[in-house]
């Protein structure tokens, strides 16, 4: 495809390495194949090859969601699913265990606990790396998925007030997400505990690169005029103790009282799982829009793995 | 299809939601997968669907047979496979978990440790719901490969006499097999010892709803003139202590010893794994049907899947 | 395929089984495999086809080439990766846990800790049995792999000195591989610490059935003369102790300097994991042939499936 970006025949690291123009690419296609996923029309784009699937930390919901899309077109998977399995890696370095599954299969998505690790990867692979989340580092196909729902809910990607809140310090997927938006003009506000707040190295360069401002906040109400409520679980492993976790577990929460005080028609978005951030009390409301969030990671990730693989 | 049944579209949660019609129609649709199976036949009936397969409780052979059904139909598998693996769910509500994955997925096959698990996830579910055992409630699949066996190895399914033996308390095949037995018109005897006995509850449901009336024994000698005797394993893991256990794991025990004195004709059964109620010296005769049962597993589930997808 | 050898049809338990010609036949249609793996040509050889992974120890390296292969002939897989997946067969013989699952497949792989659990599976299945590792024993397919290798990286598999190194006593790997060379005519040299030398019935063995005479050796420079050396792991899960490991750990190590007194052209191969053995500075070297090796894995065992299955 005369089209096909270099970006993605190296893989998927980071939602920097993608223009603005790649990015739309990526949301008309993911359309597309929402309507491939809906028709049930038979998909044979990627018969007889073969993703990866290396996650060094569990991640059910991103591994379920891939293997879905590697498989609606036609391919199919190898692979472990958490850090017990990849125990058979033990002594080995990073790179070989690249190297080596590099040689098994068309694409590799990987998920690791260090930073910086899907970059690492690339680097000793023949084929391409999709960074499934890589420590507090990115998360840029959950970005991708995000803002593909932000289009669908808002039938647009620009001017509409977001505020993205929770764990902002240890969040890869908010990180991602805040680099993606910084392509559409959009008011930014990020809502945490001051312990928690975004590095202040992301919200300087979302400023000096892409002139984002962002707004901060330590409270929700700072959210009651957004258009997009952006909630993320304050996640239990990033914390040392589990006394630190309970200080931020209940920090913020999204339920019936607190929507009858915002925008009528504010769209609550949440990766997911969420624990108690939003209250089931929302999920019967039309502003919740988490679920539907979460149907589009297979679209997406299809469009993305067509991107990459089909004309290969 | 026309005569594709409501239950079907909703799923399969318990073998009492089936009419008998119902039933039938599944068993004529295994006899034909079981011919696909054996020749060789292509089938793409479910090409590019997904099957997820969440199960919350270990059980390989049910896994096993589900996800090779799936496969000789054309379609793709996702899921986890025991508890370790959902414990990425941890945090997550079993109706949050289904909901996700049901945007992922056409069907879920749900293994459970709680009662009533698969008829509250289909509650939360788009896609039909396939019990694969809920606690100690029910698992329909089992029981439809079970009649199937038995139509297989008696040509009939009326006028027998049937034994089911072990642990009857907590069984869950047991009662889904007592349940669809009940629909044909057989002798049903239960034997197990006193504190295992299946609670009353179901044996007075299905002398009131099905006039099944149940003859109950402890001793094996009531399966002497039986057609048919259907071993159970006494499950360790549903006792508090080994103590507890062991009292009950050498309590039945079919042998060439016992079978010298049984019918001539008589066919063992068994959803396996066995422990030590039938002895190997059983297996290379010809009463022996627990592995042609075992094998019947995949033509079964091809059918229900076939049934439940295939017109989408 | 009237040269279809039987062996093939029973499986595959030991390279011991195969004729020198099976073994050319088996080269030959990997070539052939691996043009498909490269053009990416669509296969659909095994289409609706099962194969059972049953890894009661775990491989992620053959592992997954195997279901990689699998997968780009066609077919789908069924089973589990490790021994604690396998927990749920707890208290089921090997014979019962083979025999069901050949009811639900069309071959097993099977990696079992205990020598000789390959052919004891093979008498209980209806299905072919790869051996894919068996304690001690034998690891067919790896050997078939590396003679695939040598001929690729030397153009011919005679009149070659090869040395082998590293823990000669566990080795399943290097037993088998042994086997394979003995059918061509080599020069063979063992060197390991005398206390992890092979044992003395496979040397005799060798020589007594095939003729094939073995140099023994401890030190490393008995192979500077070597055209391939072929490396091995100590593997730290077969010694009773960390401290008898260590012992052997840093034993051998190929390296630049190494490499300077050796012949320019020798060719370095290892089965992968390597951990110390092989200094990462040789990567880039045009002698280092192993993650060449390790990419062969999925053509010779798409050859392997192939051969056995396509004509069922």
């Amino acid at each position: 495809m005369s089209s096909r970006s270099p970006v993605f025949q190296k893989g998927l690291l980071s939602i920097k390495d993608l223009s603005t123009n790649e990015i739309e690419e990526v949301l008309s296609e993911s359309e597309r194949m929402l309507k491939v996923c809906r028709s049930g029309i038979k998909a044979d784009h990627l018969r007889n090859m073969i993703m990866a699937t290396l996650f060094f930390e569990p991640s059910t919901r991103t591994r379920l969601s891939f293997e879905s899309a590697m498989q609606r077109l036609g391919g199919g998977i190898i692979g472990f699913a958490d850090p017990s399995s990849s125990s058979t890696m033990k002594g080995e370095t990073l790179a070989d265990t690249v190297k080596i599954v590099s040689s098994y299969s068309d694409v590799i998505v990987l998920r690791h606990p260090r930073d910086g690790a899907a970059r690492e990867a690339a680097g000793f692979a023949d084929v391409p790396i999709i960074n499934a989340g890589d420590g507090a580092g990115e998360h840029p196909t959950q970005a991708l998925l995000d803002l593909f729902t932000i289009r669908k809910e808002k039938r647009k990607l620009q001017g509409l007030k977001i505020a993205i809140v929770g764990d902002l310090k240890n969040g890869r997927t908010v990180h991602s997400l805040a680099y993606a938006l910084a392509r559409f003009r959009n008011d930014v506000t990020f809502i945490a505990p001051r312990q928690l707040q975004a590095p202040a190295d992301i919200v300087s360069s979302l400023n000096e690169k892409y002139g984002q401002r962002v707004e901060m906040s330590e409270s929700l109400d700072a959210a009651l005029d957004a258009d997009v409520i952006y909630m993320t679980r304050v996640q239990e492993e990033r914390f040392k103790s589990k006394a630190e976790y309970l200080q931020f577990a209940n920090y913020y929460n999204i339920n019936r009282n607190f929507l009858s005080r915002s925008r009528n028609d504010v769209t609550i978005m949440h990766p997911l799982p969420r624990v108690r951030e939003i209250s089931p009390e929302v999920d019967s409301m039309k502003n919740s829009a988490y679920f539907r969030q979460a149907s589009y990671g297979v679209p997406v990730r299809m469009a993305i793995l067509k991107m990459m693989l089909s004309e290969k």
